[in-house]
């Protein structure tokens, strides 16, 4: 296949790489920086010339409403992701002129050559978030700064352009409060919100593109689930591997999905309800599913640590991990009384399949759950491992306490029971 | 994010994948079976059902002609893949109906729903394949059917429709004879096409898709060295990875080229051309760029060894490495008398840069080049690798003997100076 590469757009790449010091090192991840300015446009006094693109501004917003609404269809009926509300909203970019003008227009179908470089090198980031409504019709969102600067830092990494998070945030805002009446006002319903980063360029060569194009799309959604909790199984997948280092495990490219599927349609015809992700010769855990994974272990002085793989540049740093993490911890420090271990022990680090297995074993291994947007907790009740099935208890309610206490916890502050600084207001009405 | 499946798809993915026995040995390709069968479309004589979905059949084609054809440009103007001809081929396939109706119509632009699987999951793959012109006006193609089978073996690793390769071979036969005079009569000019399948689920939920669209378009391309043969340095890339066993690095899948641009444009900030990737803690040598890897090697013996790295599932089982084999191992059993060393020994091995190494500090390293379909064969004049230049010879004329050699055997098959089965027909006017 041919590299033809625009040199003039790689040295820009590059020059942008270099000054967000994303060049990494292996074991470390990489720090967030933006590489576009958020300056205001200026032009230099001696050549005229812009010195910095347009970002993204929420102010040069264009709606155009839908005139054709839908009626949203019955909360029962919904299928996730199979439904989208009336509205979109678009952004354009290009090398030459930056952001161009947000707009929120009908949801519907665009126009794309079949040159795209989407279409033929992937250069795709997406983002998961939801929108709650509650009884009073207050519509909040979930930590949504850590989906922005997730949906840069991914961008940065497939030389896709940066952007101004903050500015994003307002037009998602306001896109969802224009359809929040899509929004089910049942108790776990919410609205999925999808903002997806496309490269467009109209060209073959394999290089940074010099256009792309931002969507946000929404969905609503029901509860993961719909018939109470049901505890899956999961295949370790010895024979496929979802990330390593060097790789792109850590980052939400669309690029890291289209390889899972066949991985995921063997565990399924085994018996499995999801993959779990392993690495290297010793088989550490990493993930599960589109999930991150928690592990909860009663150590030999009586204490229970609980675990996560660390996220390196293998693990995606999920916003329900990161969620999980500071709710233990705040209680492990005395910040926080949670319905938890009073001697909990959180601890970000490497833990192998040798040692799960030799937890449940002995009767030390407590809980296993994944952790995401979609599910907030996933309870798993065995992994098959080589060939054999390693049991983890689950209990009555499908879940063990620490993976319940987790859940209520989270769930209380998305939908604004317990006050925090988590939930972010979209409107009040 | 949400693991929503359509369980009946991903039994259905999952029977297929048993079916295929693409269930791999992590070091052994997959074989390449088919999903769907190729019998003709029949009907259960008890309940009337469909018992085979129709495959691409090409003798259905629809051909609607460009009413607006361009004029071609100058072949001295072209840029790699941004010029393209009057038609495009496209079929649709379905999950219910199979493979459409085969259409050639008017190059342009396609509707997409933003909730395309496409655009979030990255479900493509890709091949790339050139048509000749030679002065009596004759069109070859180069080994097509070796695109064709890595093409179905590809999509069936990310839950991408197969389907008959030779009446996909036969569509795409008919669409370069309509736009033949889009190829330049010029020496290393030709037409390049890019077959394209994409996932077109227009749903959220990660899981094979129910929809897919491949499309075929074509571009007429230059030579890759406009003035004379330019020889590259690499950048042993130590800080990323481009694939490893249980990956996909084995297949044509657009996932496998976003995670290069940001490597690529660092090793380019740095001086170099191209990646050159490792694998593992030892730093053996897999690919270059977007090409595959030959090294000469001079052996104690006084024999000299042509050494590329074995396929297993990380390196790119390219035609023209296949074809530099081929020629390079019918010169060593004495079936070809080629300008080649007597000696020659060809070896599909391991090669780690240690080895490179040591070969160069003791002149033994004789030379290094890439291949792939763009530039047929691209000699290397230096490694940099963990801070060092590692020199290689190339000689006066930019290359050396075995590349130079490789390089014109490959082009006399192209363009039949040579006559043999690898160059393929399209139109003899």
């Amino acid at each position: 296949m041919a590299l033809s590469l625009s040199r003039r757009l790689l040295a820009q790449t590059a020059r942008r790489a270099v000054q967000a010091r994303i060049t990494p090192s292996i074991r470390a991840p990489a720090v967030a920086v933006r590489w576009q300015s958020t300056q205001p446009v200026t032009r230099d006094s001696m050549t005229g010339e812009f010195t910095s693109k347009p970002d993204i501004d929420a102010s040069r917003l264009e709606l155009v409403k839908n005139t054709s609404p839908k009626s949203p269809p019955s909360p029962q009926s919904l299928v996730f992701g199979h439904t989208f509300t009336d509205h979109m909203l678009a952004i354009e970019w290009t090398l030459a002129d930056g952001w161009g003008v947000p707009k929120i227009m009908p949801y519907g179908p665009f126009s794309i050559q079949p040159s795209s470089t989407v279409l033929h090198y992937c250069q795709s980031v997406f983002e998961g978030l939801k929108a709650y409504r509650d009884e009073n019709g207050k519509v909040t969102l979930f930590r949504p700064d850590m989906n922005m600067k997730r949906m840069v830092r991914s961008a940065q990494r497939v030389a896709l352009p940066a952007f101004d998070g903050a500015e994003l945030l307002k037009l998602i805002k306001k896109l969802v409060a224009l359809d929040a009446h899509w929004i089910p006002q049942v108790p776990g319903y919410s609205l999925y919100i999808r903002p997806t980063l496309i490269g467009n360029m109209h060209a073959l060569g394999v290089g940074p593109p010099n256009k792309a194009l931002l969507f946000v799309i929404c969905s609503p959604v029901g509860p993961y689930y719909k018939n109470g909790f049901k505890p899956v199984k999961l295949l370790a997948t010895t024979n496929y591997v979802r990330a390593v280092p060097g790789g792109t495990g850590s980052y939400k490219l669309g690029a890291n999905y289209a390889p899972c599927l066949i991985p995921q349609a063997e565990a399924m015809a085994q018996g499995y309800d999801q993959n779990l992700w392993l690495l290297g010769p010793e088989h550490h855990l990493t993930e599960v599913g589109t999930m991150n994974l928690f592990v909860a272990l009663k150590r030999d002085d009586g204490s229970v640590e609980l675990v996560t793989p660390p996220l390196e540049d293998v693990v995606l740093p999920g916003v329900t991990r990161d969620s999980v993490l500071a709710l233990a911890r705040d209680h492990a420090a005395g910040k926080l009384k949670l319905n938890l271990p009073s001697n909990l022990v959180v601890s970000e680090r490497p833990i192998t399949m040798k040692e799960v297995k030799a937890a449940a074993d002995s009767g030390k291994l407590l809980e296993v759950f994944g952790s995401g947007t979609a599910a907030i907790v996933c309870p798993v009740k065995a992994i098959g491992y080589l060939g054999k099935d390693i049991a983890i208890p689950v209990g009555e309610q499908g879940m063990g306490p620490i993976t319940k206490t987790v859940l209520d916890e989270i769930v209380k502050r998305q939908l604004g029971v317990v006050e925090s600084d988590w939930s972010v207001t979209v409107m009040e009405k």
